[in-house]
């Protein structure tokens, strides 16, 4: 690692969701059961050679489209590793892709391991030099505070972002999230012991911090109780659009800044990648119905964080 | 997904284990910085495109000296994610090499997602046709327990090990792993929450369970508990060597069986891939490096198991 860079993630990320009067994060999660049919090839089975050539094609036309639109891409790692090497390779030029155009890069990954392995995944995300080099990176912290000490050397070194998880969205996510220990949930506990590294990662421009969390949008209540515990964090909304919840709850944990509510970002995947009338072979016409499902987002959240 | 195979994790592990006298896991971690000086090239950094090539060489040398001693080995991902598709490609080749050599897999990947995201993480390693195909993976579940579905699916299709964290060996486990939710702590809650499945999943030939739960060994007390809760659950045990346990300790939670004690496998990774003496650029002393260490290791664990 070499010394400080001038980039911030909380900084860059914020400065621009101003700019755009929005904070829409778009999910590049390229399922394959549902990739539009102008770009399908064969069988789209993850093992098919001609799989990873149409998942590419697909991507790099919708990144070409995001250029100027919104602030952050937020490619799911998942969708990539089921096809193998052939997919992360997809998933390097993809994220290569997206920074050249401009966008910042928030590699979901939520990983978490100890000690030398963590090492591994912060060169192998955050790194100037590392293959799917990303602006930003989720994370697990279930094994403990100091897993994300190798990841937090990146946001010190390069300006790297960090979310962890807090409370997800899924139907199971009490079963551990929700627990009381004392007087508190687990995930309100977890929010609170990463109070000191989100002190010490806060942006000199905006205030706000490269120490982030995972909330989702469907428990906006709670999302108070967690700003409340980390108020310089941004937020990771993952929950808007497809998985239900409104443009309002998904920016219930925002607050007041110069251009209107900010403090996260909220990411729409299929919403976007996927509307209805884009599963077609005509290319005008997937083209409008992916620009509609944008626009109709970007409307939506700037009038929600007006 | 295809009907019902005959495979299953447990059942062909242990048999293993039976028959071979120990159960050692050997940990296929490739740190960059301790490759043997014999199979070296070059700086060594994660992006060198000689790296790959190096790890690869060096991890062909292990697998075919694993062949006939010991059950299982254990890559963990992180270490092939930091050389990006290059490393995945090595991953996928190590992996198969080891099957065609006998040696079961459990890739150490610590995944934790949810819906779509988690289906896609087994659809990457846990399908016939699964680029990195593997026997059995760790996981996380943080996240809740609807997010181990897409997995347990696929130990009912193809018998697949899943090994879930409860308590690591880690300084910062306890951080959450421990904190008091009512009357235990949170790593029992969550080896309870995870008691029917174990039940689900026991075969028939060993009365084990492809449900198995990670347990670092430098804990052994605490690895009473979560055998209470979950009996037919294979421990896999990671702190054995490097990180300090002894062989004693390492197997605390296991059982008596035909062959001796059973219900884990104890993994060591450092003491048996970097031993002193094995950093030479002579082929035959660093053979006999290994050798050795994989001699002690199989000893202390048949010892101990005994």
């Amino acid at each position: 690692m070499t010394g400080p860079s001038s980039f911030h993630f909380a900084d860059a990320l914020v400065l621009r969701v101003r700019e755009l009067g929005h904070p829409l994060c778009v999910g590049l999660d390229p399922h394959l059961d549902a990739i539009p049919a102008l770009f399908r090839r064969g069988s789209m089975e993850p093992a098919a050679p001609e799989t990873a050539a149409a998942v590419e094609e697909f991507l790099t036309a919708v990144i070409d489209r995001l250029e100027g639109r919104c602030a952050v891409v937020k490619p799911q790692i998942a969708f990539y590793e089921q096809l193998g090497a052939a997919g992360l390779a997809v998933l390097e030029r993809a994220i290569a892709r997206a920074r050249e155009r401009g966008l910042l890069v928030l590699l979901d990954a939520k990983r978490g391991d100890i000690g030398s392995t963590a090492e591994a995944y912060a060169r192998a995300y955050l790194e100037p030099t590392s293959p799917a080099r990303s602006d930003a990176i989720t994370l697990n912290a279930y094994l403990g505070l100091d897993t994300l000490e190798p990841f937090a050397a990146r946001a010190r070194s390069f300006g790297a972002g960090l979310f962890v998880l807090a409370r997800t969205s899924n139907a199971g996510a009490g079963d551990l999230q929700d627990l009381q220990v004392g007087d508190i949930p687990l995930f309100v506990r977890v929010a609170r012991a990463l109070a000191p590294l989100q002190q010490e990662l806060v942006g000199k421009e905006t205030g706000w911090s490269s120490l982030g969390v995972v909330f989702g949008a469907t428990w906006p209540e709670q999302a108070e109780a967690v700003r409340a515990e980390l108020p310089n964090a941004l937020i990771l909304v993952p929950g808007y659009g497809a998985q239900g919840a409104t443009a309002t709850d998904a920016v219930r944990s925002f607050t007041r800044g110069p251009a209107g509510l900010e403090g996260g970002i909220v990411n729409s995947s299929r919403g976007i990648l996927f509307p209805a009338r884009a599963d077609t072979e005509d290319a005008a016409t997937w083209e409008r119905a992916l620009e509609a499902a944008l626009s109709r987002a970007i409307t939506e959240l700037a009038e929600a964080t007006r």
